[in-house]
């Protein structure tokens, strides 16, 4: 299997090193042969050839099996114009190897539920997954410029776009616990009509899953009043993008989520759900484990490598249980390390 | 001063009763002369007018000092084509009077702080303003329809509409604590980067007042983990439906907030946060608090009448400290009452 790492900026660097050498454990352990190959994106592109996505980069990641990402993005480039940010890079990257469906998983870790800002009753059960449409909407539609006195942006779908991510949702819940919540904001977008309509069409093929529709406003109050309610959540990109970030700080355990931008042949990107970090980059404390949760994630959907994801999870687990956190989680009575620390007592636990 | 009664649908009839006889009560104790007139929105307007929002009820309205409003929909009307929904009842009225500024205060009641979902010690200082612009942006632009193969939204903002909300902002960060954030997608949309200009632009005229910029994702995230972090915000129509919503449920006191929409003039209209409840309606169970406390909110920003506005609020805490409550908000050893009964309460309280 041939992996690209493209470790961007900030701590995406550190981090990318540590997912590293955990896939290199995991493949000598099982018998696989990785091989990876490194690119480019985000700011360090656009400092090195002056794009924040060098065509380079998205060749090698289509002829990838699968994609390893850090990090984008940081203070260093805030001001540049739009086409030279790093965040463009990953835009780009979805949009151009169609990465359709943004997969967030967000579930209770039960040693760092001291964390959450949530009541522990209120959060204790949760275990949700929640699917984002990555490359249509409001994200990319035009026009988006500004207009004589003032501005437009447009989010467009079409019927095809929609279709898919929510065969995917009916797929996700299908074999999780079979309750599909689908969001939108039906009482005032066209587009949301249309997505309410496409759900309730395709729930007939569905018929073991049911469905709950929630308005946005609803969902953003429901995730923090009753995250329990929530088996697998399917939305549109800009409510996926508030909703998923909503759901992340939710357990206290933000800097343990992965996550995996899927095409529909089933190569994916897969990156933690938090950010570049540059505040604390190159100071060797950055948290690893989202980073090596997130190749798990890829060694499950895009290789259907499921023991040696469920090995990575295991190890992460019991490097928790054994007290061990970085700088951002504070196990109490634990101890704390940094980036590499951490690395060698998952790799320890990886058996 | 003449005041506008539009009941809507559910609870909005015995909850706008309560807050008629506060007002009543009010006047009476102050020396006003406070007239009444009803008008019809929202379902029950569809029933008997065929229109959500019958011209009568708008002409009545722009006539008036101030609009109280209960709350508009239920699953009687849900199937309806979209302009025989209750919602465009509101949300034309919204848009026919200029309603752009919807003030939405979300603060900590201490003793409904054990309902919060969040943990006392990340709640207990929230005491902030989410300032909405709402008659703008996706809700309002056009097209807005099927396409050929898919659907489109449109969002437009001039820049006169979005510099007027932001002064809204910077004024009510200016009588507070100064500190205002602004939310936008910058990073992505070319409306939020006007708004972002926008804002920078008009901190110049407000030295005093300091600026924070966050992206909607983000802004989701610290609503929950950090809600003592926010004085004054200020946001476009949909992040602030969405966000407003999110921040309702936080301090565990949905069934106390009020909401005012207003006009450049002064013209607003009141309604508490809390929807139409058509579950509980006509059992005499409903909340009456948010509905009354949007009374006072009336009294204070369209009419000026401040130490009338305080007196409502302080009989509110009085009732609430007295231990009663109804069936929506359990005291911990208080007494459950109906609408009738808490109204009553606030009634001997207002001396
Ligand atoms: C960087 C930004 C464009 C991006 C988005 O909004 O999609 C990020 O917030 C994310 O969620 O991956
Ligand atoms: C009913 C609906 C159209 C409305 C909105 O989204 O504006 C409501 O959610 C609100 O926030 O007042």
């Amino acid at each position: 299997k041939h992996i690209i790492l493209l470790p961007g900026d900030g701590i995406g660097r550190e981090i990318i090193d540590s997912a590293k050498q955990v896939l290199t454990a995991i493949a000598s352990e099982y018998n696989h042969r990785f091989t990876f190959e490194e690119h480019a994106i985000g700011g360090n592109a656009i400092d090195d050839y002056n794009t924040p996505l060098p065509d380079k980069t998205v060749d090698a990641c289509s002829k990838a099996d699968a994609i390893l990402m850090g990090a984008v993005g940081g203070p260093k480039w805030d001001a540049n114009p739009s086409h030279l940010r790093p965040e463009k890079g990953l835009l780009g990257i979805r949009k151009q190897l169609e990465l359709f469906a943004n997969l967030r998983p967000v579930k209770t870790i039960s040693s760092l539920l001291y964390a959450s800002p949530l009541k522990e009753e209120i959060v204790n059960q949760a275990d949700m997954l929640i699917i984002r449409e990555l490359t249509g909407g409001i994200y990319f539609g035009t026009p988006s410029e500004r207009t004589p006195n003032g501005v437009v942006d447009t989010l467009r779908y079409t019927r095809e776009e929609i279709e898919r991510i929510v065969e995917r949702g009916f797929e996700a819940a299908r074999i999780r616990r079979k309750h599909l919540t689908s969001v939108d904001k039906a009482n005032v977008l066209e587009s949301s009509k249309l997505w309410r309509e496409i759900v309730e069409d395709k729930s007939k093929e569905y018929p073991d899953v049911s469905v709950t529709h929630l308005l946005v406003d609803a969902a953003a109050m429901k995730l923090v009043t009753q995250p329990s309610f929530f088996d697998v959540i399917v939305t549109e990109n800009l409510f996926g993008d508030i909703l998923s970030d909503e759901a992340s700080v939710l357990t206290g355990s933000l800097g343990m989520l992965p996550s995996a931008s899927l095409r529909s042949d089933g190569l994916g990107l897969y990156e933690p759900v938090h950010g570049s970090a540059p505040d604390i980059a190159g100071k060797g404390i950055a948290n690893p484990l989202a980073m090596i949760l997130s190749a798990a994630l890829m060694l499950e959907h895009s290789f259907g490598l499921v023991d040696e994801a469920k090995e990575i999870e295991r190890a992460v687990n019991d490097c928790l249980l054994q007290g061990f956190h970085t700088a951002d989680i504070h196990i109490p009575g634990g101890v704390q390390v940094g980036t590499k620390q951490m690395t060698e007592a998952v790799l320890e636990n990886v058996t």
